[in-house]
């Protein structure tokens, strides 16, 4: 049994999701590791971790369009304002999200069903680099 | 330390959340580990998991019912619509839930509390069968 | 490759965010494990878990507020009642926020970022004594 920590950084270039799946399934390639577990980890509060349709773009947009309507900018009994009219939705829509995600590894690959995808999910309007931790356990 | 990962097929016969706590138990007890960690994990992006009070029926009742509301069916927004009203609500239903979930085992058994269930919420409206991979990590 | 399962208790006085990163990382000092991975655990299901900004208080106060507003007491539909009119909510708020986190270690700390902490979300009025299992794994 072997554990290997590793640390993506991710460009994002304002608002939505980015996928990451290509990323963390070489990791786990190269780590010679079969059966065992992959734990992604997001390193931020106002960016996030989905796992979602990855065929459909439409599917993407229609989820990001239900976080600015759930969570809106400038709502106004927000407190925690000087960091701009996205940061604190930022926060909120982080926490409905997901920081981490654990997934096993059989035979080599991720278990992910047909259509899911890992999506770094960014928060804010500025261009950031977001890291996420990589753990993967388990055995050659 | 070992590692064993298997699958459950969970068949659901439209939208509510379906138990799998005697299953997840069933195989803990089969693979002789004692101290460890299970990991539970959806393989859809239409169905998700939640871990949820498992003695009152009318607690699940209106958690189905808050995400009726708040995800609407039918939102006249929404653009990924050519699989059905219930397709989009699904994926923003399960993005609001879990797709993973990692209980630590002690003494052979979860450490779930006295109210806690483990449960497949179903978002389709038609039957299906998913599947739940359960990835166990420990020593007997 | 070791593995060591710990429970804390958290006392909570009322609906709020109480901190415990410093007792999680006390633990994995305390446990020799410098790579690996540390999963954090709620047993209940009227309090759950969220990683968020530990800096400013006001955004956990916005954090929290947007969660009284979201799923309101009193909420004139709900069923399961007979525990009290912040009961139901707390179910949802639960379902909503996270019942495990899983976070790397590396170099015997916790991969958190800088501005992430461990909260335990109470979602009840009254005080309570909380359950949160925290297991840590991988090599000293």
């Amino acid at each position: 049994m072997k554990i290997e920590n590793h640390r993506i950084d991710v460009i994002t270039r304002g608002k939505g999701t980015y996928e990451i799946t290509a990323q963390v399934a070489d990791l786990i390639f190269r780590s010679g590791i079969r059966e065992g577990q992959v734990t992604i980890m997001v390193r931020h509060t106002s960016a996030s971790l989905v796992i979602m349709e990855n065929v459909d773009p439409e599917a993407r947009h229609d989820l990001e369009e239900f976080f600015e309507r759930l969570v809106p900018e400038n709502t106004p009994w927000f407190t925690h304002t000087y960091e701009g009219s996205d940061d604190m939705p930022s926060h909120i829509r982080m926490v409905l999200t997901r920081t981490s995600e654990v997934i096993p590894v059989m035979g080599g690959r991720m278990s992910l069903g047909t259509w899911q995808g890992i999506f770094l999910f960014e928060h804010r309007r500025a261009p950031h680099v977001r890291q996420v931790v990589v753990s993967i356990i388990g055995e050659p």
